[in-house]
Formats: structure tokens, C-alpha cells, sequence
């Protein structure tokens, strides 16, 4: 067991499998940390407002011409509008092809029997508030887990290379309704269920 | 130029750079050719009646554990209920990761100026007298589309190795509403644009 780090005052800590939501203005920076390494962090998102407007996967993989986006990349909407950029990144390699563990994921892969916590249960928790539907919430932005494709195809979760105090940045280049979670699954964190901490920095101001 | 294959009389034709819409029932039988060979066609649904019930890539992948997608696999919708099975396949390569072609990525990727001709915009329109709206149209299924994910997550959209009279496919497994396309990309069809044929099999009868 590694000890859990002390939170720094401007974070905001989920805890190991929850979820929360929360609001960013275009030009916020958005601040996603491992605290204590090998944990997931599924992001989704849409448009303020304008929830037909929501992150898709497809659009930001093609345009990108890659499926592992890092600094530099841009993610999109269904609509082609830019919604995030990735401005700094200490770890490389997200996922973008899977929708969040969900409960019938851990039924049809795990033959899972009862409730088992998910980030799909948590992200429709958090943004049940702002009137979005569960079937609303897609492919997310799956923030260090580690997905690798082998030639034939074949789709392998990796434990995370993500080590404690690893972060990504991204800037909100629209208003957003956010979503983020740390991850339920036990396959994407390596066995352990973990907390994520996350940090906003306001375009116009200190962080919030 | 090859020669146009006749259409034979239970087949309907999808005329080069277009797109069409058609309603399946629980347990009937989607055939999609290539008459030609190297040909694309985008493939979306909807659940009659519940268009917030449509195809999901994210969940379709993590269910099967691969990108790549052939005979015994199923489609699932975002709900994760189970929309198609793919059950025959002579070509065995097809595209769960890209959507489907748009002014966006003509104007983005290749520095497209003016209208372009694009499978969102013919899905756009095939499904709009359903009441569907352009951003629920999301990653498409696209039959014989060949794209190869490098080991650094490089996406390359090559030649479709489907030939002439190659075919997929697919049994409804709910009642649907589809949009199919002949693809109008030239990058995806290896520069030609041709026609798609496609017909229906109804599960209590002959093809119509």
C-alpha cells in the first residue's frame, strides 16, 4: 500500500469510484491528477446549454489521425466544434475508444453478479442534475487508463502508467457541463480503487 | 474504369456520394454489397421509436474486446442492448472508430474549400423525416472501410480489401431505423466513388 498523499488546498479530491460534475467557462484550465498513481479518470462533457452538443470520440480520433491524443490535441464535439485542448500532459497515454465501466459491462465481460459501483452509474448521477439522460452520456475521454491495440485488433487494458502526481491540463474552449469520475473498475486501475484529484483554474483568475 | 455489375432485381442500389434510410424489424436480415469493389458504406441506427436507444462504437468494442468487428459479433446500442449481429462477412475488415465523412473533415484534413459531398450530410438528410436531428448521428459503422491502427496509435484510412460481390451481413436484433451511404470520401474508397447495394431480408419471408 503506497500512503495517500496529502490534497493540496486548491484540489478538489473524488473519491475512489464516485463522480461529480462541474462547470467551466471557455479559456478555464482543467487539472486532472493521479494522486497515488494507476488510477482512471472517465471524462465526458457537453456544450452549457446546448446539450446536443457533447464530446465524441470519432470526430476528435479522425480529425487527430490517431487514437492516443495528448498535448496539442484537440478534443471535439458531435457537431465539429473544438471542446477541449490538451495543453500539458506528464503521462501520454489516455483512452478514447471505450464507453465508461458500466454495470451491464461488468455483467457481460466479468460475469458479474449484483450491483458492482461504475463510473457510467456515477457520471449519471453527477450530471442527472443538469437534466441529461443516461443514454446522452458517450464514449468518454478515459484520462490515464491504458489501452493497447494489437495488430489483429485485439483491445488490452493495461494497468496505467500513470505515477502519483501525474497530471493532465486541458483548456475548455466553450462553456461545459462536466463530468469526471475515478474510475470503479478493477481492470483499469490495476487491481486498486483510488482517488483522482482535479483542480480548475479560472481564464480570468486563480483557481476556484 | 471496371464495368457497372448489373443490379439484380431484389437488390436496391445507393447511387455514388448519397445515403438512404430504411426501417428493419426485429430478426430481419441487412445485406450490404460492394458491386464494384472498394467501396464504403456508413452505416447508423436508431431504435424505432426511441431514437435515444442508437448504435454505440465505444460499447460495441469494449463488449468484444477487439476494434475490428466480423461474423459472431454484436453491435450494441448505447444502452447496451444488443442492435445487430453480424452473421456472414467475406471481407472481415470494417471501421468502428471513424465518423462518418463531413464538411468539417473535408475543410480540416484536406483543406477542402466549398461544398463537399459527405456521408454525414446524406445520413443528415436520410434521416431527418424521422425526426432525427444531425448531432445524433454519431460514430457510424463503416462497412469495409479499412483503417490500420499503427502500434503508436497512428491511425492510416487505406484501400478496402472488399472486391466485387463482396457482402456483410447483419440480423436486427431490435426494431430499427437506419441510414446506409456510398461513401464520398476519396480517401476512403481509393479514389472512386461507387455505388452501394444493399437488401432486405424480412425474418417471416423472402427479400424485399
Amino acid at each position: 500500500m503506497r500512503a495517500e498523499t496529502a490534497v493540496a488546498p486548491s484540489l478538489a479530491r473524488i473519491a475512489p469510484q464516485s463522480g461529480t460534475s462541474f462547470k467551466l467557462r471557455a479559456g478555464d484550465l482543467l487539472r486532472v491528477y493521479d494522486p497515488l498513481g494507476e488510477q482512471v479518470a472517465d471524462l465526458f462533457a457537453f456544450k452549457d446549454g446546448d446539450p446536443a452538443c457533447s464530446l465524441s470520440s470519432g470526430r476528435s480520433i479522425d480529425y487527430a489521425g490517431k487514437i492516443y491524443l495528448s498535448t496539442g490535441a484537440v478534443l471535439y464535439a458531435n457537431d465539429s466544434r473544438a471542446m477541449f485542448t490538451i495543453v500539458a500532459d506528464t503521462v501520454g497515454r489516455h483512452d478514447f475508444l471505450l464507453t465508461p465501466c458500466s454495470q451491464e459491462m461488468f455483467e457481460k465481460l466479468y460475469h458479474w453478479q449484483g450491483h458492482h459501483p461504475s463510473c457510467f452509474e456515477n457520471l449519471c448521477c453527477a450530471f442527472e442534475p443538469h437534466g441529461i439522460r443516461p443514454q446522452q452520456i458517450s464514449t468518454t475521454f478515459n484520462i490515464f487508463m491504458n489501452v493497447a491495440v494489437d495488430a489483429d485488433g485485439a483491445v488490452r487494458v493495461l494497468p496505467p502508467t500513470s505515477r502519483p502526481g501525474d497530471c493532465i491540463e486541458l483548456r475548455a474552449e466553450m462553456d461545459l457541463v462536466c463530468g469526471l469520475t475515478a474510475c470503479s473498475a478493477e481492470q483499469s486501475n490495476n487491481g486498486a480503487f483510488k482517488p483522482i484529484d482535479y483542480s480548475v483554474v479560472h481564464a480570468a483568475g486563480p483557481s476556484a
